[in-house]
């Protein structure tokens, strides 16, 4: 079965790890988010696109949550020492893929290019996309004034409450994205944020219209467990923004573009207003590879149900 | 005593770390070499500002003789993985520097203003000055064809005979260059490779016609022993440019530029066609700090004599 799925970072991450172990990797084709990227030290850096091409390499440190396993931190240290801008936390082998990658933009090669080549060379068989191949950014209206994302997220530690989200930069679907969202038996929408991680990819015109268009479910997995966010800052902003954190109010975040939702057994009590959408109800914390095998496989079930 | 030195990477870095033991730092200027400057990764790598202020930091690695002590490898490793460059070996302490310095030039400013920045974070007391703050390229015209510096040097292990040194760009003094040339009591060339160590600085044209104008002692330092380079091509360079690797055919390579040039004992049976250039003989293997503080004074005795 062919699933397009879009992804944040590290949750998205880890439930695309548990859908590649239950449908065969050449038919999945995750569409990544790429609002949050930033230039630091000269680096590009793509968190998202790298916490997936990370977790689907094996190369993930799972406790951590972010980067890789066994990172090291000698290079930033030196930039600490030496008075540099040493605010976001890159790692040596980081590093190491943010030069080539950085190196590869410069000189001309498109987003999703640099990443289609960085994920043969790690053995993914998966298709990582780029959203888009353009700048895209968001920003996060607070009240201590605007900021880009992550401003807010690293260096103020996503503590001021977000009053509203802007995507910056008129974005095209990087090559790729609307073939595999046509081709796709089932569209999926990984368990992140929907305004910071989903948010940005729904930005692209092209995307937002594919989806609202489809021909085949789409199902989106819940981020919150009992109205919090395993991490991160979902439920406050679901609270802020859309009044709550019940399944309706995550399914507010995409109206008109899903058809059902996978909410965990916790949530089960309070699944009214949902209207169209149909809840789906299952354990959801993705504590481990059986229980993230479990979460895909639910969220599959849509199509057969 | 007020002392300017040219200087290129890891002998003339060396040569400098004993300048300073026997001559106030704060008096000393050296006028560092840039034609071997590259863009590794996407890097701006200055590699003997850096063997510079490494000895000076006390950072660098004495038994490697080039870069940080306790270096590791992990960021280059990654980029190896990923089929980046990997062809110039940079360490992660290292790229730590690089970064920070490239961030600097991107924002534009000039290599002279982040040394100095660099030097006085690390504790450094000596003025350290690229000798231009403009592009300097050092090419090698070789039997196999011309090359940029690095490639010659490293990448094909400076394996090719030379027949020609050419040095790309219009290049300035960087500010406090020829007021360091101005104000120095002493001038001194660091035992470095004379057409490419000394020689890009030489080709700046307002260095050398300060040189040429000195009115106090400029003293050269050889960089040969016995007529064999203590490391790299220098002697097989000079055999080919100059014809030979006495001291007169070294002297050679600073035409009225300089007063006395300081030789090996090895070499002191060897000092016919020094012309108006006067010999001193001394040890000059700097083999640890009480070698290179003797050779140091050995080269400030000029003065004295």
């Amino acid at each position: 079965m062919r699933v397009a799925v879009l992804s944040g970072g590290v949750g998205g991450a880890r439930f695309v790890q548990g859908l590649v172990d239950v449908v065969e990797p050449r038919e999945v084709s995750v569409i990544g988010n790429v609002g949050d990227d930033v230039e630091v030290l000269g680096l590009h850096v793509s968190p998202d696109l790298d916490s997936i091409l990370y977790a689907l390499a094996g190369l993930n440190d799972e406790e951590r949550g972010w980067g890789r396993a066994e990172e090291t931190w000698r290079a930033l240290e030196t930039v600490r020492n030496l008075g540099g801008e040493d605010w976001f936390r890159l790692g040596d082998l980081d590093i190491g893929l943010h030069l080539v990658r950085t190196q590869a933009l410069r000189s001309g090669e498109p987003l999703s290019a640099v990443t289609r080549r960085l994920a043969e060379v790690l053995g993914i068989d998966a298709r990582i996309l780029p959203a888009t191949d353009d700048r895209l950014r968001t920003w996060l209206t607070t009240p201590a004034g605007e900021f880009p994302f992550q401003e807010w997220f690293v260096a103020r530690g996503h503590r001021d409450e977000v009053d509203a989200v802007r995507f910056e930069g008129d974005a095209e679907a990087a090559p790729g994205v609307l073939e595999a969202l046509d081709e796709a038996e089932l569209v999926l929408v990984a368990p992140s944020n929907p305004y910071v991680s989903i948010g940005p990819i729904l930005a692209v015109p092209e995307i937002r219209e594919s989806l609202a268009g489809r021909r085949v479910p789409a199902v989106a997995v819940s981020p919150l467990i009992g109205g919090r966010a395993v991490r991160g800052p979902a439920d406050r902003m679901l609270r802020r923004l859309a009044g709550g954190t019940s399944p309706a109010h995550v399914a507010s975040a995409y109206p008109g573009l899903i058809d059902a939702l996978v909410v965990d057994e916790a949530d089960a009590d309070d699944l009214d207003g949902l209207g169209d959408v149909r809840p789906i109800v299952t354990r959801t914390l993705m504590s481990d590879p059986d229980a993230r095998r479990r979460l895909a496989e639910a969220a599959l079930g849509a199509v057969v149900a």
